[in-house]
């Protein structure tokens, strides 16, 4: 996406948060969580908060980031304060209006109990959650644009590491192999700490890398993803080293088909728990609903997780545009886990992945 | 450190946390912070609630985390509840007393809020910052054997990447090498993502690796760490590729000055802010106070930033078994930038560095 593409789209989101403000009744709103304001700003840097009104908007960072907030940030105002942002808002300097609205699942209870008190005289301060939600979980153009590079790097690099594997390999020596090359092939980093957990370490959904070397006959679980300016990709694989015991293929089979069965059902319109629903019942009935103890999926972008849940409780509706990940697993304790795992996007009122890596055994 | 030392230094640790929480009339403690939880129960899993009473103490966690929990938790009990944490303080099954503390800076607003309600009619929740701080900055022989391991691992990693700085290489790729070589030789991950930052880029203190290629007569900036068993390093060197020009070595002097002054001058007893001080004052003697916009240095153990700020409003006494970095720099926008850092711990009342790479330019 070019920079006028993006500062274009940056400044239409502006406007529809602006909106949104405004039927809500909000003079301002405070906006403490990082990916939001990259969303918004394209501020990339590790510490800032926006304040945003109808008349001006301000992006407060500290002295470290002049220089990156002044070559990002186009559609606000760059505010260098030594003070410290709460101050600024005490200072009175920034017109606030009656109404704050503050993210209250984004902000610390410190940090909201603060800025109660240095506006309290003349705003009421509202608690927010989730607002920025509809707006992220739909993605742009330019946004798919990125995610589907973030998922091709992945997948060139499971390419690669897959026939690395062999006994004399550890799970952590293919972990530094994923970062190493995700980094070498464009992306800024991991998206999240690679997951390579192989034989009885695979049943623990979120293990972390170990020095233990792949043994024979063993699956091995490798869920990774990597960021592309700003944006995630992540999926899962299963491989098996050589041959494996007859009962890892069938439940390899059952993930394989439940996975399948995930991205073929979502339709736009579909109420996430629904589609989690069908996946869940379809490994219940093959007696394997209590090894499956996670939800199916969640919503991906400036953030691994964001916005919808895919799971029992998820309430939202599929959308055109929005993305998430597919990733049904059954995890067997002191056996072995599967899961397989693809990143969607809700494209002409379906799911298309945006990986086409194999997911045969 | 064995598991067994690990276990007793766990319980040591539980029986100071329930003292103090005693002497300020805390009947139960709601822990939210995932480092302080690791530091007090092992658990490295990234999702858990802690509660702490007198009586019994129990960690809450997801059924990702079943299997890690059981092998990770001795001190504690772990809990799987699928209803999750506030719901079980609600359900009146865990004795909580009459007043519950919870970390105001490390909970949300909208969690301390569900929390709130959860307990209302039984208990006064208490908002409480920094509680762990003076117990997590003086580090046990243990935890500094693992951070020395993991400075150890920095050092060598930049002893191997800095001969491969090239005009044929970029600053990605030397990320990428000092990410992948960390996890070769045993760490588990970066402690943060390496900052490769060179010529004018080098007046950011937190750049983002960029595609740039490396030009002749650059200095560049490496700032990079690692994690080991959950304890992580931090250093900073500034190199040249060739001979670089008379203001960036006399800018690298007196950075090498200010950063073995401050070194030199830390004593236990010491105010942090006297400290920074110190080193401020020499820069500014030098002509660059402007140019040095950050604080000389930062705690650093479970977390990069933890406990203390050695800065100008650092107020914490230095003491014995302390760990934090030094790390003056001179920043010059649309020029250059220079920053050396060391971590250092506080040893028989002075400061010893966990880092001898060399400093010279």
């Amino acid at each position: 996406m070019s920079i006028s593409d993006r500062e274009a789209w940056q400044r239409a989101s502006l406007e529809r948060v602006l909106l949104k403000m405004d039927s809500l009744g909000f003079d301002a709103f405070v906006v403490t969580d990082l990916p939001s304001i990259r969303w918004l700003t394209g501020f990339s840097g590790s510490s800032a908060r926006l304040l945003l009104t109808p008349r001006a908007s301000w992006l407060f960072t500290d002295s470290r980031y002049r220089v990156q907030a002044r070559d990002e940030v186009r559609v606000v105002e760059p505010v260098i304060d030594a003070e410290g942002f709460v101050a600024a808002l005490h200072s009175g300097r920034y017109p606030l209006g009656g109404c704050v609205a503050l993210q209250s699942d984004r902000v610390s209870w410190h940090e909201a109990t603060r800025i109660i008190a240095a506006v309290d005289e003349r705003c009421r301060v509202v608690p927010v959650d989730g607002f920025f939600d509809e707006f992220r979980m739909v993605k742009s153009p330019g946004e798919l644009l990125l995610m589907q590079r973030a998922a091709d790097i992945s997948c060139q690099v499971l390419g690669e590491v897959i026939p690395m594997i062999s006994s004399s390999m550890s799970e952590c020596d293919i972990a530094a192999e994923i970062s190493c090359r995700h980094r070498k092939l464009g992306a800024q980093k991991d998206s999240f700490d690679p997951i390579v957990a192989s034989g009885p370490r695979g049943a623990m959904p979120h293990a972390q890398p170990s020095d233990a070397h792949f043994e024979p006959g063993a699956l091995i679980v490798i869920d990774m993803g990597c960021m592309v300016d700003g944006y995630a990709s992540d999926q899962t694989r299963t491989v098996g080293l050589g041959p494996v015991c007859a009962e890892a293929k069938e439940v390899y089979g059952i993930v394989l088909e439940a996975q399948q069965l995930g991205v073929r059902s979502a339709r736009c319109g579909m109420r996430a728990s629904e589609l989690d629903g069908i996946v869940r019942s379809f490994i219940a009935g093959h007696g394997y609903g209590d090894a499956f103890g996670h939800g199916l999926g969640h919503g991906i972008g400036l953030e691994v997780h964001e916005g919808l849940h895919i799971s029992p409780k998820g309430e939202t509706v599929l959308q055109e545009g929005m993305v998430f990940t597919i990733e049904p697993g059954i995890y067997l304790e002191g056996k072995f886990g599967v899961r397989i795992e693809d990143t969607v996007v809700m494209e002409a009122g379906q799911a298309r992945s945006l990986q086409n890596y194999p997911r045969e055994l």
